[in-house]
């Protein structure tokens, strides 16, 4: 908690630094800007500090879904979500592309944490890189234990065909993003 | 050491991503942005964290002086540098300017610092808020402990006279810059 009350004030510096007043334009500048305030946000308080503080003050306990949801869109989704706004805000995406990309980061964030539940019960130590089964040794809440193990399959596969369909307004330029999110489902390790 | 390296990891993310790629320029935001980087660098590794990591590394051991001066201007000089040039930067000043409130900013930054170890010796309880005496049960490296009581009030005093100095371009706008510099050697808390 300490470790995190140090990263979640640090970082909220650069949240605070990079707030852009109301109708201030910062120009050229802009863009780079707006990235740094939402990584700032992604990774600490409002992203993955906030999320990881959940989690511990949640180990032991039953877990309801909103909760689990809470960790695991905070823990690892911001910072997913913000790696793909970063690239469209950086490569001067339009309002509506820029929209698009950030149902599709959302989507594939909340996948690929439920899909990393699941590799935690069926995955191989040799392609894991980690034993599976901690989670349950640690007794932390995971997708499978709260709804089980085919809901939360067929929830990872919705959340990714969702994420293919928010990028229908761009053609076959978005063919890597649409990669990456089936590869999300697919991966085993 | 847990703490200080994941303060000053997170903080390097934010010093890369607003690093300005040499001859590119970012318009209206730049100076924004180069405030970040400047504080970002301050705050982490090359500053305060980097500063506190000599500190911790250096307890109970001999110290000479030019590691004392690096953990000064690290650990605290850093921050009160930077805060300087931030109001410089984003209030617009000359490039001659800003260098002669760098020269301002270091040289309070130390001063700063070797008041506060005085402050440690011959400070009051009721005024410090501390309780003096706490570096040198500590064994704590401080001014006072490598180049004398005497030599680090007369070091204090020089290094304000030159701070003052660096601002003689400004007029009696600056006044309360000057005032600033001689309140951190004559402060008793």
């Amino acid at each position: 908690m300490a470790i995190l009350a140090g990263d979640a004030l640090l970082t909220e510096a650069f949240n605070i630094m990079t707030e852009r007043p109301p109708g201030r334009n910062w120009g050229e500048g802009w863009a780079l800007i707006d990235v740094v305030n939402r990584v700032a946000r992604a990774a600490g308080i409002y992203g993955m500090v906030g999320g990881q503080v959940v989690d511990i003050e949640s180990e032991g306990k039953e877990v309801d879904l909103p909760t689990l949801q809470f960790m695991h869109t905070h823990k690892t989704g911001a910072m997913l979500l913000v790696s793909v706004q970063a690239g469209a805000r950086l490569g001067g995406a339009t309002e509506e592309g820029f929209k698009a990309l950030t149902r599709y980061g959302e989507r594939i964030g909340l996948a690929f944490q439920i899909a990393d539940d699941i590799l935690d019960i069926e995955g191989k130590v040799e392609f894991l890189g980690k034993t599976p089964g901690s989670d349950r040794s640690k007794k932390k809440a995971t997708y499978p234990s709260v709804v089980g193990l085919e809901e939360s399959r067929r929830r990872a596969g919705e959340l990714v065909e969702r994420a293919v369909e928010a990028l229908s307004i761009f053609g076959a330029e978005a063919d890597p993003l649409r990669e990456i999110g089936r590869f999300i489902v697919t991966r085993n390790s």
